[in-house]
């Protein structure tokens, strides 16, 4: 089975940079033009199999990793209930390639990138972004820039993250306790991807956590975030207290040996943090951050991801798992933003940011949440500067609390905004927050949402050849090619469904107008006669000499008058 | 019939302000307290009879305007059609005032304003606002805020435009040559108005357009706009070279007398700003841009909007008939905006300005249109500097073109950046922007997408009281008050939908947690335990000293180390 194209113009088509063939969704457009688009869709597959492993040849090639026997399956990986019943409710039936590491030293890009060293993912993230390889590479050995890429996780076509690329996305997919199978979480996987998600994060936290993920896996080829501590917590019974050192560290090479490829760690919660949180009006907002928080007080002791950071750092390095520093203490309200909190959290992250340097483990930073629009830029400012640089990673931010049901858009509104100022991946918010799990339609909404946020972001900061894409659509509209505003747009069936609402007819699709204004009224219309007319004229019009064109109110004008 | 509340926990009540009644909406919580929210839906009441003359007192004790014949229902006021017909399809059944205009000077609100008299308008605005009225009188002499209140729409209950005020939003209504009918567009009025429009204005295009307005304007408890010039076509079978001021003067007295409250009049294009056009990606996509640059071009003459400018003045004054300046060169692309069309437009819109304020009239002045989102900011600026601190009122901008069929997202950001930057009004942009005719569907997600904007900018502006809402709906979600979170929102059916998908007993409405992370995970549930736990051991944190909570990054720490 081929991934389906979301429009008949567009194909999935492999261009060649320098010698590297990438991935474009390539429109076809009625006038014979092609416009290439940035494509994550991957080169589909039957889900039963998994995608073809890109990046193998690579991986080996090097010769610093090596597969080992791995730590084997535990009854427990896929929850209580999946041990009772002696397993995953389905099982994983693709192809099992045995768990690689590194042989000595630290295997990720940013190593290779401050030895000087030009990997395939390097080439590869170039020739997607259209810029040099160099870019790419020094960004990275400076930790401005990300390109997870655990050797796990070999099916993954590499990307870049940083501020100096195309702003990404991630859509969060997972099921709860609650609800959803993972048939569905694959489903909404391919989806999102489909859609234009960058990175993925399976926040799945009820039963078969870990064969949800392998489906996931296997069948993704964009990089995989995940939140270790949830699992963790399933081993646990859920009961936070019983957490331990040995638990979480056991969860994370599990799921770095399966190829994720970059983890949340709530490392920043310190336990003289939470006094800060008390008076918040919405406490403690982040999952993980609450978790820690709790097991903190409950023990009295310091948070243990702070406390066996390097450790963790060692099985990142070994692995090429990037961290994703999580904002455990980021405000759940506009009230609580830029607070007491949060910021000293984030100067933490900071100092873990450096150390995770150390051990050349790739690092990008978590960001809010809810942020009121003056708040926003300052959030991008303080992390660049007590984050040295790391790649700044946001939850929307949400810039009001009062549209429960329009999260997607509130979120947008700081997205767009913070992206503008420097982030450089935005984690999308579906219609549902705060209110309930995203179905496959409120996924589609999160990325649409979030992608035309990015492209804003992108189109604001000036980045090289952003604003082609506007202007490409901008000109099929302009000459009533209704089809390619279709085609270009980010969501071709739905712009073509709410044109063909009023006109369907196949005539409507060259007509010079729509329904909106109706042929009499069409600005757009009037406006070509009016060029027409203006040509016709030109002459007429410079007989009348420069005086007709002037602006009287022009200072260079009044000064000669 | 009354107008259905959104919610059962919702009532319009009138509050008293200083002896004004004006109405909010209260919204009754579940913890005994009520909060409430400023109120557009107007009392409602059977459309076929109209609102209650709110206005008729105060209008009629000032004793500066008279009742008159009026000009008289011209068979060509509904188009071509209905005068064939013998009359529009649906004719309006409820009472018919008549008309009423200044018997001397000006019966402006700025007339008034300037004189230093305090209207019961300017009463009713400030109480709203929660404001000194002081401060509405003063900003409305200074033209820095309007009023619109037309003798003619007494229906209307008065609100105030202005930087200082809260941001306001209008809604879009109005049947095309291609689709809808009378009671369709009445009937999308009140929902706009039941979601928060705070204006709406009228731009059918087709059939039976006087006789549309009238069943709006005798409904509409919120102030109506319109594009004067869409009718003046009509009457010349849409041959728009056929204009002539006349037609248009007597269409803009036939409006006035009907009680539109502000026209948008397209006097700022002018016959040397078209050629500024001609190489754009989008040309002009202002209709009523396209109909006044084309007419100046066929005929080689000047725009005579522009030099009859003073006799609408005059007009506009007699019936306290609002300026909204159009900008019929707004960019309507990314790559156009900001360009020198757009800009030499704003320049002669600031001298208009100026010329309207010599009549006493009120004016406010139209905003783009496609802005990206670094050049958003520069627009209110040179607005306010040009156009003398007159209100600005945008539409959007679109932050980028690459999203049709989401228009109100690409829109909002943009929106939501320039309102707080200063603009006072925005203009609604529905989904269908671009694609078609919005629909009620439509319309409702345009008004909800921009009150989410507006309210932003007001949070972002720090307006006293806009962040009141906001907490209050915060509190609710720490506190698992769900039919609390639900009434507070925009849009309380939609969010109470969206949680009951997966959670629809009554039980879930006061439990812990949602299905967006189940039980287990619900930070808000682990954090308040968080506080419990913390409230329980501060005695011993206390114990343990200050070193405990001392941040060793701060730099005041780290020189007494």
């Amino acid at each position: 089975m081929t991934q389906q194209p979301v429009h008949p113009a567009h194909s999935r088509v492999l261009v060649d940079h320098d010698g590297v063939q990438v991935p474009v969704t390539r429109v076809a457009l009625t006038n014979g033009e092609t416009f290439d688009r940035y494509c994550t869709t991957g080169p589909g597959g039957d889900p039963a199999v998994g995608l073809p492993a890109l990046r193998a040849p690579w991986i080996e090639g090097r010769g610093d990793t090596t597969t080992y026997d791995g730590r084997g399956p535990d009854p427990l990986d896929d929850g209580r209930g999946a041990a009772r019943r002696g397993g995953a409710r389905q099982a994983w039936t693709g192809p099992r390639r045995p768990p690689r590491r590194a042989t000595g030293g630290a295997v990720t890009q940013m190593a290779y990138a401050r030895r000087g060293e030009v990997t395939q993912e390097m080439r590869y993230a170039a020739a997607r972004e259209g810029c040099d390889v160099e870019l790419v590479r020094s960004e990275v050995a400076a930790g401005r820039a990300i390109i997870p890429a655990n050797p796990n996780h070999p099916e993954a076509e590499p990307m870049v993250i940083g501020k100096r690329f195309l702003v990404k996305i991630n859509a969060n997919i997972g099921n709860s306790a609650v609800t959803s199978s993972i048939a569905e979480e694959v489903e909404k996987l391919t989806w999102a991807t489909t859609w234009g998600a960058d990175t993925v994060m399976d926040l799945s936290t009820g039963d078969d956590i870990h064969t949800t993920r392998e489906w996931i896996l296997r069948n993704s080829a964009v990089p995989i975030g995940t939140v270790p501590i949830y699992q963790a917590l399933e081993k646990v019974d859920g009961e936070a207290d019983r957490l331990t050192w040995e638990v979480y560290r056991d969860t994370v090479i599990e799921q770095a040996e399966q190829g994720v490829d970059y983890m949340t760690v709530h490392a920043g919660v310190l336990l003289r943090h939470v006094p800060l949180t008390v008076d918040r009006v919405t406490g403690i907002v982040s999952r993980g951050g609450s978790i820690m928080a709790g097991w903190c007080l409950a023990h009295h002791e310091e948070n243990f991801l702070y406390t066996h950071f390097d450790e963790l750092c060692e099985i990142f390095a070994a692995y090429d798992v990037a961290f994703s520093l999580g904002d455990g203490l980021r405000p759940g309200s506009v009230a609580d933003a830029n607070d007491a909190a949060q910021l000293a959290e984030l100067r933490t992250l900071g100092e873990l940011t450096l150390r995770a340097w150390e051990h050349d483990v790739q690092v990008m930073v978590e960001g809010p949440g809810h942020v009121p629009l003056h708040l926003v830029e300052e959030n991008v400012v303080l992390q660049q500067d007590w984050c040295h640089g790391a790649p700044f990673y946001t939850l929307g931010p949400l810039a009001t609390d009062v549209a429960p049901g329009y999260d997607h858009i509130t979120s947008a509104i700081g997205a767009a905004a913070i992206a503008m100022h420097g982030t450089a991946m935005l984690c999308y918010v579906t219609p549902k927050e705060h209110l309930g799990l995203p179905d496959r339609d409120d996924v589609k909404t999160g990325v649409i949402t979030y992608k035309l946020a990015a492209h804003a972001a992108d189109v604001a900061k000036g980045h090289p050849g952003a604003r082609a894409w506007d202007d490409e659509l901008s000109k099929a509209r302009f000459e009533f090619r209704w089809h390619d505003q279709f085609a270009l747009s980010l969501d071709p069936p739905t712009a073509q469904a709410m044109h063909d609402e009023t006109l369907p007819a196949e005539a409507a699709k060259t007509a010079h107008f729509c329904s909106m204004c109706g042929p009499k009224f069409c600005s757009m219309r009037i406006s070509q006669d009016v060029r027409e007319r203006f040509r016709e004229k030109s002459e007429e019009f410079v007989e009348l000499g420069s005086t007709v064109y002037v602006d009287p109110l022009d200072p260079a004008v009044a000064a000669r008058a």
